[in-house]
């Protein structure tokens, strides 16, 4: 929920902070599309820094900026070991330009690998398979 | 939930019963748009009961009906004092026109006080943030 | 959930595996459009089998495949008698074709009668009603 709340106000930091010490983030296509390049590979910390600052420092004023909103389905939650729990979840997440029209902007699936055994969950991995292909922007802040 | 389906069977007396005695509706554009301006401002009984009489008599006959869903996802939810609590939640209503093509009405955020003191929840206020300006249609029922 | 994932993944066996040997299905448009047609209408164990044959069989490789993502939003839960449970949730269905764009496919309401009396929930009946009328593609897939 921090997550998706932290991504739908640009909020960058509250963003990494959704994320284990180790923990890794990656987007890419559908599987099925038999395009295997991620979109965004962020598998290490210095990594993850590097997207927060990238979206607020060296992107600053570049691109148009957007609103979305952010909604999950769940469908599958497996409990593994040592605190960790694996969940699946649909996503719709939507776009607002700046004329005031909505639309989707992408839908897929969330693959998240959770650390439960902190007070505050944080994400080991999440990987978000998007359908959208062509979404209707570029896409700035993660997903 | 009552209040979701209250709205999309169109049933506007069930709609007033979400609400506290002294309880208040507002709608209005996305903060970052600098539109302070209201959409739809009930903030007080009356003002409820006067929508629920306008929708239901007033404007009877005078608009195209038209189908929606609400969908809900929260992302903050915040214990007050009293049996009060705060949640904040992504909210996307879709909409289905008499032709049946269904598109995106209106996406934003509900802030929401919410009374658990009593055994039904009742809104102290709700506010409805809306990202979406230009909406497809105009709008005759709450959001 | 089990079901939505079925769906998502078109795997018409698991889709079958949610209904209880006696479940049925149904899809229909809207109640107020006045159009009492049932578009998919699997009332015996017999039928809803012979769909998975034909999505899985008969029509395989006649139709472009397509990607769905299905989310629920519930609003009602009433508790029936013998560990049954009527539940009725909003439901839209998002799709992406193969040029990789994303769209509303269906929205409207499921109607579920579940029967939570096994250690597996499973269908007595689920009923899918349509507002969407005019949808994007024509369904292959059950709603």
């Amino acid at each position: 929920m921090k997550y998706l709340a932290a991504l739908d106000r640009h909020d960058m930091n509250a963003w990494l902070e959704c994320f284990a010490e180790e923990g890794s983030y990656i987007t890419r296509e559908n599987h099925d599309a038999g395009l295997p390049v991620a979109m965004m590979l962020d598998d290490t910390r210095a990594r993850l820094k590097d997207r927060v600052k990238f979206v607020d420092e060296v992107w600053s004023g570049t691109y148009e900026d957007y609103a979305t909103r952010h909604f999950v389905q769940r469908f599958e939650c497996t409990q593994g070991s040592g605190g960790r729990v694996n969940v699946r979840s649909n996503f719709i997440v939507s776009y607002t330009n700046r004329q005031g029209g909505s639309d989707i902007l992408v839908t897929g699936v969330y693959e998240d690998d959770i650390d439960l055994s902190k007070p505050e969950a944080r994400f080991k991995s999440k990987r978000a398979i998007m359908d959208t292909v062509t979404t209707p922007r570029y896409l700035v802040y993660p997903i």
